[in-house]
């Protein structure tokens, strides 16, 4: 579905220097954009590529447009953050393209009597609503859902297939949950006696603010006794685990196959590279930034990049370092020899001058 | 809903000190208990605040009370163990909160004439019973589980939503299975002819001990010939794999995360840290602990903590200890050379003198 | 259910010498096997084993065949790969055993009126299938899997239970995606505008090839704008992530928990052990193998074996290595020290000479 550019700079800003009447019906990379594409410029190595471009318009900053002067012919959208404003343009041409959604229930849905669905809401096949859930306007839940007792489902928040969203917890507006994902199963608390484990009931509830997605077949866990937290804006891959009691600070994100261990505190503004790992109860700062693959053993009191993995080489080398690795305090010792005996053979070498 | 303190006794055991007809609704921590809460203290270092708190009974040892003395002014009950004693009364306190459960079929299920449901489980709307699945007095089946054909649920166990126990997997008595968790998928088993994979079914079966926990979305993969087997007690955290033909001992716990590759046997009263990883057929002892993020690569015979995860730096640290890594060898050597220098030069001194 | 040898060696192949009526009904393990089981030798160390086994009917080599001699008194079917062997002469008999299939949609299903759904197909009950999906001959799609609008589903693939298959994906023909996998997914992409996230709407989708196997609770997600690709023959085990728009080449396998990170390039017959990462963006020659638990943080352009983890060891003696590793740096400015020290020293002693 083609829109005039007049109706994209209505609708997501910029300054619109061309024709508003231009037809445009999408977003295309530079170099596979035709006339009726949309593209974008926000890696200044990409500029030559930028001007030579058959794309019908050009989101890009007004420094670049200067920069490219007349090689490039087509219409210019000037904006600060070229990227935000593709980010923003396609979100717009994917409404367009998206199929209708009906508002109601899906007869096959099971919707206990007490529970709340607002009139705009979109319910699919096989959903289960429990007794007591709210569900609020604009919201769509898709096939096989379970929206757990006494949840809270903000408006506009969108549930992919088989999310499983248990009793008590509570999410935000605007909120995206991907397929598979389970928010508020019990976290992982027991008292060991005698070597067997006696299960701790976890009572608290998830509590999620607006604007957060969670990826597919992450699992976020209900606290113990108080709540895990997941503040506005915070975004989390698939894959991920949130063990009881977290709390995430808004605007986080997390790669895919992070794990976050029991009552860990994390900041504002952070990010997790995919597979990092973060031990229970740490506090970490805000704009900490954790590369992938490291394991995050101690509190983290400043902002910066931390990175801890072993890093990769062919089997035989790692197996001579890994050889030397296991026993470095040898190493040390054999240095600390070399030391004394060095000092001694100077001191003699002094002694004799 | 609140009890008086003699039922709590009566239940759970101890020794009360006290008026037994203190009622009490719940538990809470020293510092926000009140005149209607239950605290313990199980953590010397919170013995002041125990003394302070307002909680109307405390669970403790009696060495702990005696320290505490005259300073605490509500009732107490006598234990050996108050962390395992807290545990059973929280679980006395969640029971009593739980919604009831009402026995019987929800109409939405599809359940095979020739499965057999005990009349007091309760089984949620769009669950799947296949043919042949026997499904014991007080189990709780919630929605969207499929319960394989041929199947073993034994009494009082939980399936929450959107559990598959795929066929001819047995689980035992008093068993929580969390949302999403997969037992009894296809072990990955493959013959490998020019470089293509030939898939070798998988006829083993996953065979679940009493009082086990599996966590949300974790993994548990049949047998290829003989079975997987999950013995009583054991407990396991969200996102976990359990590869085929795995066998895990007796109140084994594994943090989220852990993956066990296949034909693994592993220990009664191990723990294993988050992310930990254990490699296909090795043998781990009992009481073996393993930290977080670590990698298991060889048998353990000895009880112990174990570990190997690389120390988180600052990036800058990390960059700068990783060049030395991937080279150790290359320090190795020139540490040799130096021995052998130093060796020399030594002998010289002494020839000299 | 037994069938004689002769029907074995006609569908499976192999040269058969022995009583062709003699009747099998499995596979077992040598020193399992009985008078109505098939056994087979890949393995030289079990030579003897397989001697004295009492299998009907021997799977092996002929040079292995002629080693043995006449101490093994059964059938032998002789071949090139008698693993590969095994693999299909196990399938065949699990074929026989698996309960027959009824094409036929489950009355619970939820099937778009514009869905085409072959007639050889099986679908289980909760299952739905949306707007302009085309589900091939023979597939069997087991409970409460939902297929997305406008996906294809090959002939003869079999979707466990709760599969989410979603909107515009196709998989090829003889696919197996086990229970709780998510296909289509949106991949991770966002636009950072003072530090807030903007949705990147994924539009690609996830194109697999033929004789795919997707193991329980792995996502693989759909493109940004161009697709995810995974080629013919590719084997995923159980809880792997696969980011947008990677493109995994044929015949490449990943044990359980492996992640790959978006736009990552995988060449074809490579081999991933479990809980491998995979970093973004980067390219994998055909033919590399990774082992369990390693980061792969670069691209790797020749064939062969890599490595990265950190060797286990006892918490204490990984607590001295570890130390050390935190400071490599200053043992290398220690060594270089030294080294300078001993260049004087030797330079001194020949001048004394």
């Amino acid at each position: 579905m083609a829109i005039p550019l007049r109706q994209l700079v209505e609708q997501v800003g910029g300054q619109l220097q061309g024709d508003p009447d231009t037809l445009v019906s999408g977003i295309a990379p530079l170099d596979a954009a035709g006339a009726s594409h949309v593209s974008f410029l926000s890696n200044p190595k990409l500029r030559t590529q930028a001007a030579a471009s058959a794309a019908a318009a050009l989101i890009l900053t007004e420094a670049d447009s200067e920069r490219i002067g007349s090689q490039y012919a087509g219409a210019r959208i000037l904006t600060e953050r070229p990227y935000a404003y593709f980010a923003r343009a396609a979100q717009l041409f994917a409404a367009l393209a998206a199929p209708p959604v009906q508002p109601g229930i899906h007869p096959s849905a099971a919707i206990d009597p007490s529970a709340k669905v607002a009139a705009s809401a979109c319910i699919g096949p096989h959903v289960t609503v429990e007794a007591g859930a709210v569900i609020g306007e604009g919201c769509t839940i898709d096939s096989g859902c379970v929206i757990g007792r006494d949840t809270v489902v903000g408006a506009d928040t969108h549930f992919h297939p088989r999310v499983c969203f248990l009793a008590g917890c509570i999410i935000g507006e605007r909120g995206i949950v991907h397929a598979g994902a389970v928010i508020g199963a019990d976290g992982f608390g027991f008292a060991n006696e005698g070597g067997a484990w006696i299960k701790i009931p976890q009572t608290g509830r998830v509590v999620i603010g607006n604007d957060v997605e969670i990826g597919a077949n992450t699992t976020v866990d209900r606290g113990a006794l108080a709540d895990t937290v997941i503040e506005d804006g915070v975004k989390l891959d698939n894959q991920i685990q949130i063990g009881h009691n977290c709390h995430i600070g808004a605007h986080t994100a997390m790669a895919g196959c992070v794990g976050v261990a029991g009552s860990a505190t994390i900041g504002k503004y952070c990010t997790f590279g995919g597979a990092a790992m973060i031990l229970g109860h740490l506090t970490i700062a805000d704009n900490v930034h954790i590369s992938s693959g490291s394991l995050v053993s101690r509190s983290i009191a400043e902002a910066g990049q931390y990175t801890g993995f072993y890093p990769l080489a062919t089997n035989a080398e790692w197996e001579r370092s890994a050889a030397i690795v296991r026993n470095l305090s040898g190493m040390r010792s054999r240095m600390r020899e070399l030391e004394k005996t060095v000092a001694m053979l100077t001191s003699q070498n002094k002694n004799e001058q």
